[in-house]
């Protein structure tokens, strides 16, 4: 799955007609399922009716709800509860939650009290929680404690979790212990052995250009030439990771269509140097990498 | 000035009646200002609607927003220019803005941009941005070189910062290189050292509970009690950090008040246990600390 990308206009305004493109694009070329606002989509940086626009507007236009699952960032309670009750409105197969984020010494009981408002306030049975863990971003993480009691108290509304740590000892402990989740690596680079145990797959960025061979190794996790996938995903994953990374996915839509409007970032994100994109271009051509032209498909 | 906590009912919705006693109580004892909407008024924890039927409750109460600064803290641009123009409505006397704290690692650049198209968007001649720096909680900080690239772009539209690090020499430092913008420590610890170099004040949670012993201070500064003073105001300092901050300060207005409403905090926030809470208030009788009784005054 893609935490899609969102794209901007000149003026700093949603691009709906390309963010759209791009979602269709990305469904028909490896990815299941759509992040509508993950940390690569910017979400944060856009309003709460931003956000319930956009993903109207995505739904609307023809993709199943049902392949969605929506972000949902908040340090509000109330804002939180407003954008679940939205999504699910719009029949969305489930929101990723990060946890409040704003204060950093928080306790687990605290954090409990947030989820647990949160599910109660929201009160549809529909509702289905992927819990994300994202401390390098977000600094405040889901603590396996808390996992632990959300899953106690809630059950199968604990649905999964996507694990951003970049960890892999944690993932694999995730996966060791709650095999009932639905897990995800917020990394291609881990998706090989989180297949092996188990993983639903992963949400990963880098899906954004490059979620076929993604989806390869997905197919052929249990044949002789994965590991050989593997370390094709690692050497262009270890690329994007030597620039900003969502900047530099936003570069290589712009490059592969000759359509700057795809180089817009919101502040305080900034876009990629001229330089550093054609830096970046030249490394992923060394590698053969596929790029993503929407109009060629 | 203190930055105003806010009062939750027992269902986590806000007190509007205790908070706007809360505020007048204040300005009667102590404080020269307001600022609503800070990190230990739990801003972050309120959606935007609410902070907006706040801010309008409490100027609607008589209360003057000239002695209000508003606390402007969100991620998403359009979401802090629709606060921003909110205040200006109101009359406030300016905005106290966080940077968007969500990404972690954002070029001074990046921060420029956020900010610069925030006051561009906004684009009333009557704002006046309060820079609030506080790297312990929101992790991104204001970098001293986006301090002057704002001043060299906006001039007087940048009015101020409170700075919240807890790092004197940072203070020291501003104080030495800005003497035309108002500078604020975020602790009165520092108050005696910051009015020697010339600060407007500060700005500290514990004003909420001790405003008089600071504003005592204040007037006091260039006299031969002033070090005594600072001491005093060191020592409940210490005690209020020995516990999670805004959950003691709430403590110390529910039990000098016996009104345990204010007990509340928002999740991921979380109330003092009994056993602290009276831990708290036997430390702070130890030291004759003057209650902040709101009948008794």
């Amino acid at each position: 799955m893609a935490p899609v990308v969102t794209a901007f206009d000149q003026n700093g305004e949603i691009d709906f007609g390309r963010t759209i493109t791009h979602c269709n694009w990305l469904l028909g070329h490896g990815c299941d399922g759509l992040v509508v606002f993950g940390t690569t989509s910017e979400a944060n940086s856009l309003s709460l009716s931003e956000r319930e626009h956009l993903l109207e507007a995505i739904v609307n236009s023809g993709i199943s709800p049902a392949r969605l699952l929506v972000g949902n960032g908040s340090c509000a309670l109330p804002d939180a509860v407003e954008l679940a009750a939205h999504a699910l409105r719009v029949g969305s197969a489930g929101v990723l939650m990060l946890p409040p984020f704003y204060y950093k010494t928080v306790s687990v009981d605290g954090l409990f009290a947030f989820f647990a408002e949160f599910i109660e306030h929201v009160a549809d049975p529909r509702l289905q929680v992927y819990l994300y863990h994202i401390p390098p971003v977000a600094q405040v993480g889901i603590p396996l404690a808390l996992l632990e009691k959300l899953r106690a108290r809630y059950g199968k509304v604990i649905a999964g979790i996507k694990d951003s740590s970049g960890d892999w000892e944690n993932t694999r402990w995730l996966l060791a212990q709650f095999g009932d989740l639905q897990i995800f690596p917020g990394s291609e680079a881990f998706l090989l052995r989180a297949l092996r145990l188990g993983a639903g797959g992963c949400i990963s960025g880098t899906a954004n250009v490059g979620a076929e061979t993604m989806q390869r190794l997905y197919q052929k996790w249990q044949t002789a030439e994965a590991e050989d996938m593997q370390l094709t995903l690692n050497r262009v994953r270890e690329v994007f990771q030597r620039f900003p990374i969502i900047a530099a996915i936003k570069a290589v839509l712009a490059a592969a269509n000759t359509d700057d409007q795809w180089r817009h970032l919101r502040p305080p994100l900034s876009p990629l140097s001229d330089p550093d994109s054609r830096a970046l271009m030249r490394e992923l051509e060394v590698l053969g990498f596929k790029l993503p032209r929407f109009q060629v498909g």
